[in-house]
């Protein structure tokens, strides 16, 4: 039974993989000897994180970049996860979900997949790795993982990736620029989408100047090629990457070519320079140490009475304990 | 030398404050055993979580309300911990903080403390409880604690006050209307800043029928009083809550005031009905799960030999080994 599921999902049955992502959130422990399975199998897809704050339209940009993946002279298979830890309650990113079915709807290889925060924070990482994971071994070429918003989770998320995009918008104002100081130094490429909306030349002006102090070897800039951003006064290296700067408009798909072409670069720059295997060693790592944690918390809790616990709780409350006192009454 | 830390802590030594803060960030050993001494001091003061999308200009209205907290007829001490889990590497903050220090600065009552992500989400959330601790014990009446962004990071950290602001502002796009769903359920007081703003009107009504889903049993609002909304044809029930939207314009300071009387409304209601109580062992059991997790992991993790993990890394990367396996031969 269970080969034969692994199996379906190798052989590319839509079916059989929606209802297997299914149970890989749900974290059914069927779902772990699959993925086991599966997991031979990976290593192949590059995976793409894109994040920034809402509104400044990923999911719109997203739903273009796949559109010229899929219209490329060797067409490539997409699977897009699109995570919203800011939705823990009713699910999220209706909207979004609902313009990527306009444009993307029946073309067989192209699979959408929605996750909205299912309790802990750990879980949605883990899930987020495990669903990437399914889409690497079902032999989708590219994997785009879109998270919703601009907090810690969404740039854990976003570095599970080979290639990370931060998407910004013009328009943002001085408190947004200062938060964004350290979202940039995740940035492989930077997109600033919306760029017809007044103000773009200003907010592309910020961003060079605090790219410039997030990877501060690279204090000048100049336009190169499509969009590419190299220091002046040197040569390109091909050991260093400095993340460009790339303008789009989501909505007619002005600059997406170029970004496509540049994220194309990215790989090669991964794999010329040794960085594709280091990332995925960091990724394998990091998904190793958030099983671990889930697993041994899950095993230390189910051995807990639940008598003792609550007894410990009620006593914290009335601060006759500490929380390190219980912790370590709880270790005994 | 412990002892003498806690009680400089307890009679108000600023300075004595301002070191420990950094050793309780540092989550050094010492800083642990004090905590433990100022814990059973702690539970008088009124936790309030503020958070929402940056931009929304929320250091400005934590400001305005600290001013009037200062300003009443029984003026309140005030603690601010500003929590910017976006800005891992170069901490973040800064111009909110700039802003403050220029309303705030020197009155001796107020304590602002700025916190970056620290590495791990679990270890961000820790050392926030544990500041909230530490100025609960140090007498401030009014521990505010303000997130920079709206992921489920803020939305976790937003859960440990008693009473939750969600901050909006207008010109919120469609995109963003739908992500916000989520956070609205957490919401006890909605705060509508930047009321000022063209589309505030709208925001407004959004926001109305966004609460309507989010809390389904009042379907139907009518103002009352300062601001306050209440379900039509229903009188104002003690036992439940209905969250309020609040104009503010927190540049000139219109509409704290009432955000302020609403406030010490909710915790009234808090504690009239219960909810206080419930709250507190919410969010100490909380503490508890956070602090268990953080001991356990790292007690295991240090009794693996690094030469094990390495060589499972390497398993991983080459695939020959799946992670639940590899967390398999680690918990053997």
């Amino acid at each position: 039974m269970g080969k034969s599921i692994a199996e379906s999902i190798l052989s590319g049955e839509r079916l059989a993989l929606a209802h297997f992502l299914t149970e890989v959130e749900n974290n059914s422990p069927q779902s772990r000897l699959i993925l086991d399975e599966l997991f031979h199998q990976t290593g192949k897809a590059h995976i793409i994180g894109i994040t920034g704050s809402p509104g400044t339209g990923k999911s719109t940009l997203v739903n273009q970049m796949t559109l010229r993946y899929r219209a490329a002279a060797e067409p490539k298979r997409v699977a897009i996860v699109a995570v919203d830890p800011s939705s823990p309650f009713t699910g999220g990113a209706v909207l979004g979900d609902r313009v990527r079915m306009r444009d993307l709807a029946g073309d067989p290889d192209v699979f959408i997949r929605s996750m909205a925060s299912r309790g802990s924070l750990g879980g949605l990482a883990r899930a987020t790795a495990a669903l990437v994971q399914v889409f690497d071994a079902a032999g989708f070429d590219l994997v785009l993982i879109e998270t919703v918003g601009a907090g810690q989770t969404e740039v854990d998320i976003a570095r599970l990736a080979h290639t990370t995009l931060v998407v910004e918008a013009p328009g943002l104002g001085d408190e947004v620029q200062a938060i964004k100081a350290g979202i940039l130094e995740i940035a492989d490429i930077l997109v600033l989408n919306k760029a017809d909306l007044p103000g773009a030349k200003n907010t592309e002006r910020a961003l060079k100047s605090m790219l410039g102090l997030a990877h501060p070897v690279e204090k000048i800039f100049r336009h190169h090629g499509e969009g590419m951003l190299i220091p002046e006064n040197e040569p390109a290296s091909t050991d260093q990457w400095v993340p460009p700067i790339l303008c789009t408009i989501s909505t007619d798909g002005t600059g997406v070519g170029e970004l496509v072409t540049a994220i194309g670069q990215h790989a090669e720059h991964l794999r010329q320079s040794g960085e594709w295997d280091r990332r995925e060693k960091f990724r394998l790592e990091a998904e190793l140490e958030a099983l671990l944690t889930e697993t041994i918390v899950t095993q230390f809790r189910a051995r807990i009475p639940d008598q003792l616990y609550n007894e410990l709780v009620d006593r914290l409350v009335q601060r006759t304990l500490s929380p390190w006192e219980a912790v370590k009454a709880l270790l005994e």
